[in-house]
């Protein structure tokens, strides 16, 4: 048993729009216990379309198929669908029904081709779609079930949860049953990637049937455990043992084992203490605060933070002295302490955290080059700054590594760790 | 001529992350003037690499393959690719010369996994990547000159730029030349997709060899405008015309023919007057400033962002007065027009930018629902306010349109353009 996705449309072929249907459907395949193996994409083009379709009905069990369901003249997959079938195109009173009924929902006028939505492949069965105008459908090719829905992501998203998700549990558990599928991620920040596969790279032999494997999400590394089997609670427990090896290795550099990022990692131990934090932000320019209040609840521990690009706001907003500016620089470790301070004081927070350094592309100096940057947390016991060169030349991934390296430093001071940097 | 990308990775084939990487080549190659016809992804699996390039390999003539290049044990890229072609893999002298150079240049101490990377198909000639330790290569499978890239988009972006693009051009433009690509995006922000369409519907007909499409990037829209064809300079200028026809029927609604963000734009705009700009978030909660600063240079025109989550801080650090969030609460037209003269004022900044709002998905109330949110505007001349209610329930939705309902107010106010909402 295995699935394949197919993604059409030349948006996606072309790179005007990136592809997020086909993660999420692998996502939920996978859930169901049904392994992906392969993922395509093909534009608005008849023989390709075709031609995708036959490879698939040749190599897999079950596929879904996104896009080109719609009422445009580009929309062909209905039509490909039905030739890789050897089948005709009629109009389907279902799903000419299911048109009518949204029509009638919202009170829109139904057009001559919103009504070609209906023209499905013969052989197919119309699958209901709740939240747009184009029916999906699902139909045999080869060897293999398809189900075909409209690349709208909200739309898919309800078909796959309401409709095709239930068709493949019902259709595929009884007989030749999949498997189950557990997984765990341990996120981690601060080791190179090699360094991680060194010191895991032993540990694999002993898990079992659980599978060791990394992914590298700029700047987070995680360590992925995954098993597939007939019992999920043995499944489970081999992964929590393994789990608890590598975490014997890899210690406080793992952050999380939930999938949470670092933001509500900090955010969590924030609410834990009871305290609050405010940020006093140049290089990063807002990012670590636009992270902290993208977690819902952060209200309840998030004060302030003041994005000081200017000397002029870092010294009338947060109090920094013009001797220390003029002393040291604005990209220096004494500026940050008083930034991490000076936010804390007029926020009244339990904690200060500061950022200042050069992002790029320009700005760079043989002792400053680009990259990098100093950070500064002050407490209620103490305040430390730490000075970091990053190899990066890119503004994006400077702000990013630089956030993520400041959510960090704090996270390591709210857990009583010591600092990696 | 016509192209492939292969993504490889239990990662991206699983959904963990999605594959941007495609996009980002399959755009690159189109302007290149090389149509690519499909994308695959397949997992870390030594025999599904090795099929996907045997297809490719017998379908197209240029490839350009991402991932599995690292150090670890998951990383087969390269001996799948020398099965692909019946080749051997050995270590290649030109590529353990760049690994060690990238570990000389940052001091850090390579490791026998790292060393790994240097072991290419015997056919290769590598790539170097001035980005990271794993090299790329080049070699021929089936009938395909095939690109190999490590799937870390930093890396891969510079080696498409650097190595991949400039070789395609010089070995594939002189003989079988392929056909010119023009492509213009018109992006809007302001209407809903239906009313877009139903504005510029009947245009197409008259456009000729010109493709007119849409795609809507929440909360953008682009009208794009594409065509092939053997003249470039013939391409353009028809591309140009349907653009001038676009434009007239959607006028100011477009903020950039040149597919920058809002954020570029409105930076352009203060740069063009020589004004500076200070922000004061609530619900944005850094976001606008966050994505000021993305742009490079901005610190000629971005001051200062307030990002004041708590009254205390509004009255503060902003001068927001006490009587007015007591009478009109902190989401209203009152208390931005207060934020925005406040950031403007402690800034010394031409223009003051301000939100407040609720982002969700909790604190809403039958008056000021979930997506609600005020935006003020304060000038030169004159200080200006809007409320504005969004069906969003998501967060991260809301900051988004919130941030770039905010960014075009200001983009309207510093044109003279009147306001939308």
């Amino acid at each position: 048993m295995q699935a394949e996705i197919l993604s059409t449309g030349d948006e996606v072929l072309n790179g005007a729009v990136i592809d997020s249907n086909a993660a999420h459907i692998a996502r939920k395949l996978l859930q169901a216990g049904i392994p992906v193996v392969r993922h395509i994409t093909v534009g608005d083009d008849m023989d390709r379309l075709v031609a995708a379709l036959d490879d698939i009905g040749k190599r897999s069990q079950v596929a879904v198929v996104t896009g080109g369901l719609g009422p445009t003249l580009d929309d062909l997959t209905a039509a490909a669908a039905a030739r890789a079938a050897g089948v005709e195109l009629a109009e389907n009173g279902a799903a000419l029904g299911y048109i009518e009924d949204f029509f009638s929902q919202y009170f829109r006028k139904m057009t001559v081709s919103d009504r070609k939505q209906a023209l499905l492949p013969a052989s197919a069965e119309p699958i209901v779609n709740p939240a747009g105008t184009a029916p999906g459908f699902r139909m045999r090719i080869g060897q293999c079930t398809c189900f075909f829905l409209p690349g709208v992501p909200m739309e898919m998203k309800r078909m796959m949860a309401e409709s095709v998700l239930p068709a493949i549990t019902s259709s595929f558990r009884a007989g030749d049953g999949p498997r189950h599928h557990q997984e765990k991620l341990l996120s981690l920040f601060g080791l190179p990637e090699a360094t991680v596969n060194e010191r895991i790279a032993g540990l694999a032999d002993g898990f079992g049937e659980v599978k060791l494997g990394m992914i590298a999400r700029f700047p987070v590394i995680d360590v992925k455990l995954t098993a597939f089997g007939p019992d999920a609670a043995i499944l489970e427990d081999s992964i929590e043992k393994a789990a608890g090896q590598v975490t014997g290795i890899l210690g406080n550099w793992i952050f999380s084992t939930r999938q949470e990022p670092m933001e509500a990692v900090v955010g969590e131990l924030l609410r834990e203490k009871g305290a609050t934090v405010a940020l006093a932000e140049s290089c990063t320019g807002g990012l670590i605060a636009h992270r902290l209040t993208d977690v819902p609840g952060s209200s309840d521990y998030f004060l302030f933070s003041a994005v000081t690009y200017a000397n002029a706001a870092k010294e009338g907003i947060l109090g920094v002295s013009p001797e220390t500016l003029a002393a040291h620089g604005a990209v220096s470790e004494p500026t940050v302490r008083e930034m991490a301070k000076g936010a804390r004081r007029i926020a009244g927070a339990d904690y200060g955290l500061s950022t200042s350094g050069i992002a790029g592309p320009t700005g760079g100096t043989a002792e400053k080059p680009v990259g990098t940057v100093c950070i500064g947390v002050a407490g209620p016991d103490r305040t430390i700054s730490r000075r970091i060169g990053f190899p990066f030349r890119n503004r994006s991934a400077n702000k990013e590594i630089f956030a993520q390296t400041a959510l960090d430093m704090l996270r390591r001071e709210l857990s009583g760790l010591d600092q990696i940097f």
